[in-house]
């Protein structure tokens, strides 16, 4: 039997791949990557591409198609060079919080979608270590189906699939491993460089999920890590 | 009393610019122009010049953030040149609908919103005039701002405003008159020249709402029309 289509949004970190991997138990990718100008933007292409290399994606929409507005519009360190990326986040929400992001990015995946008829979106967000971003939350993607049956054709059902909502970043590393995700292929640190910081918000993070684990981070830091 | 902020977005046509001039009234407008594709983009682009212009409106986006993916990803013959652009729309959605275009349009006004501290976003959709396109109808703002309230920063309020939804394009052209809205100024056509076909959908309904209204249209049309 032909799999049915569902879009992943993949970032090319590891939130994504592993929500990648959990799509492709029963369903074919297609993987839609978006450069909305991000600092770490060639990096995380790179990624990216790695990653749907190996799990053989054929359906692509990545690269070309900037939405570099959000760059423009500013008000994100992730986006603004001249804010700086804080190393510790405080109980207020970042300032590497793009505005309105998620609901961008997914508008872009619905129209997609509904073009090559799939039925699903993935979406590796996850409550716990989105830093109170607001669009990561599970009553923003449940009013966001909402939008959708509203917003396309009558004929047309999509909804939004939030896999690991609910998981801790620990849990996500392990769902990942257990999947054979290809984690030593994806990027998390906020540095557009060849090797992860290890001091940036996100790399604490991703460190932090590994030990969790139990397990040891199969990528190269600039400073060393203990693992346990 | 320094007015709010309100941002429109302002494709060129006369539903946008009634609206603009409805904001008008009480805000300071903030002009948003979304070259996403489409076949007319550059004759619209100059609609959106000359308005702005004429507004006076310092605060404007436009031009230089396309959002070309809606072109790349198709399945509309707005952005597709291969598909026909009906003469006579039938009762199904005809292909000019661009897959969820206005959900893309909004994500990005609202992102512009939050950071520029707009607290109403200006969109002259029109339910009667919109040929069945489901992202015109009352039903999606309602979901869409609720979306947004749930998907932005706690303390960002943000709606859509939609003050022409339930007029008939001939009661716009009416309130444009009276608010003196630069009609002459928009653009409606579906093809990109400098005089307006006549015979396509959008000329047709154009023509039938100064018809209608019992006013003539001051921009020039390739075909002689019947003013009243």
């Amino acid at each position: 039997m032909r799999r049915q289509k569902a879009i992943i949004l993949l970032s090319g970190g590891i939130d994504s791949c592993v929500t990648a991997a959990i799509a492709n138990e029963n369903h074919q990718l297609c993987c839609l990557h978006i450069n909305y100008g991000q600092i770490t933007s060639t990096r995380e292409e790179k990624a990216f591409n790695e990653i749907t290399k190996f799990f053989n994606v054929k359906n692509k929409l990545s690269a070309n198609l900037r939405i570099d507005y959000l760059k423009k519009i500013g008000g994100s360190s992730l986006t603004n060079k001249n804010l700086k990326v804080p190393e510790n986040s405080q109980n207020s929400i970042p300032n590497t919080y793009v505005p309105f992001r998620n609901a961008n990015l997914l508008a872009i995946a619905v129209s997609w979608a509904e073009v090559i008829d799939a039925k699903k979106i993935f979406i590796g967000a996850m409550e716990e270590d989105s830093s109170g971003y607001p669009d990561c939350r599970e009553s923003f993607f449940k009013a966001y189906n909402q939008m959708i049956q509203l917003g396309t054709k009558f004929t047309t059902k999509i909804s939004i699939e939030t896999p690991i909502l609910h998981k801790s970043k620990a849990e996500v590393v392990k769902i990942g491993l257990k999947l054979k995700a290809p984690l030593h292929l994806t990027w998390s640190c906020y540095q557009n460089s060849e090797i992860a910081c290890g001091v940036c918000e996100s790399c604490k993070l991703r460190i932090k999920a590994f030990q969790n684990a139990g397990l040891k981070d199969s990528i190269p830091y600039k400073i060393p890590i203990k693992w346990k």
